[in-house]
């Protein structure tokens, strides 16, 4: 029986203070709860409407809840109808075992961040590694545009100067999408190493700078007047470029 | 002087009904003015607050407001301190320029609406055709996630099967991104014509299927358990590859 008191503490997940409190975070929807309940996540709960149950029956071990009590627990203007409560994985030690590494310096957008995990494992990119100020990633934004992917890629959360001067300094490639480089679509054999894509508004922080071993751009074609491309679109073309065979 | 009627006109044009009924949008922000600016809109009022033009006295013309005023006007939660209202043009009959055109199919979310007209100036593809209910491009967010592109890149709104129809049976090459097609990385040649991407949630609709000449998938690596990409990101990596060099 759902009480008031659960009720309240999952509409609480919506808040970060909350999340870290609990130690948990919540999921929505019938292709995200698929991809949970496929997953090496911990469920805490799970609530569905009689009426997504009607349409969905395989989700029966959902605890049924009313209209209302769905729209005070979900984060969403039009709730999906089946929420999942989740518990936030503890952070392994950083263990790289993709060819290619994504290394977010200071997304702040959850869709980018969201974005930017999916495409990583569409080009089989199974480590991102971000800096501690990219935007946290059990904030519902980013879990929903991740579509999934949040389940299965191993995503990082560390001092990212750090990391890349160790990684650096072990002769590896550091990749850095900036407006002067060499051109992507020049670039010879099959690269290995990581892609740095820096914040929307900042590029890759100056700190970070130092560690890029490859300054790559992504040419302009004719005179465009545009001054940058969205995040999530540079590391997309960065990715798609890379990791093509 | 600012009216509190003027104010409100202002706040009314964060929603789309009003935005039809006056003929006007909104822009913010230091850098979409300027873009705003050197283009051909027609801006019909320039707001912004002391701190700002403290900052950038470049803007001197603008009409110096109070923070609560706005506050008032602006759609944002923090407020850039510069605000201009801009005329809505008349959509011109559709005249193609580019070698590459981007049609868009049902794309709902604005920040992909923004971020694929962004991507494609970038690309030097400044011919966008819309489907009737792709997002309205005047959407605050969709002019904001432009990021200035909006004011050089031509989107018209129509009919898109019929467009679509119309260039096929002028043998123009129609490709659209489906997950089963050809090989992106795998096409010959320097590609002409009309690059199809569809809805976020459903794709290429069935009655512009069709039209397609050319299917094109972006291939997974490995054995990548993601189900799609993001609409925004295939786009671009579609534009990215068929316009390159």
């Amino acid at each position: 029986m759902l009480t008031k008191n659960t009720i309240k503490q999952i509409a609480s997940l919506r808040q970060q203070k909350f999340r870290k409190e609990l130690g948990l975070f919540v999921v929505e929807g019938r292709k995200m709860t698929e991809e949970l309940l496929h997953s090496n996540f911990e469920m805490v709960g799970l609530y569905a409407t009689e009426a997504f149950l009607t349409d969905y029956p395989a989700f029966a071990e959902a605890e049924i809840v009313s209209d209302v009590q769905m729209q005070q627990m979900s984060g969403q203007d039009t709730p999906p109808g089946i929420l999942a409560v989740v518990r936030i994985p503890k952070q392994d030690e950083i263990k790289i075992s993709s060819r290619i590494v994504l290394a977010l310096d200071g997304i702040a957008n959850p869709g980018n961040m969201g974005t930017l995990i999916r495409t990583a494992e569409w080009f089989g990119i199974h480590d991102v590694v971000c800096s501690s100020d990219c935007v946290e990633l059990w904030n519902p934004k980013v879990v929903q545009a991740t579509m999934g992917s949040l389940f299965r890629v191993k995503v990082w959360k560390t001092e990212l100067q750090v990391f890349l001067q160790k990684a650096k300094s072990d002769s590896k490639a550091i990749y850095g999408a900036l407006l002067e480089g060499e051109n992507l679509f020049e670039m010879k054999g099959k690269p290995e190493g990581i892609i740095v894509i820096g914040s929307e508004s900042h590029g890759i922080r100056k700190e970070v700078l130092p560690c890029i071993t490859h300054p790559i751009t992504i040419p302009r074609v004719g005179g465009s007047a545009t001054e940058s491309l969205n995040a999530a679109v540079a590391g997309a073309i960065l990715m798609a470029e890379m990791t093509r065979p």
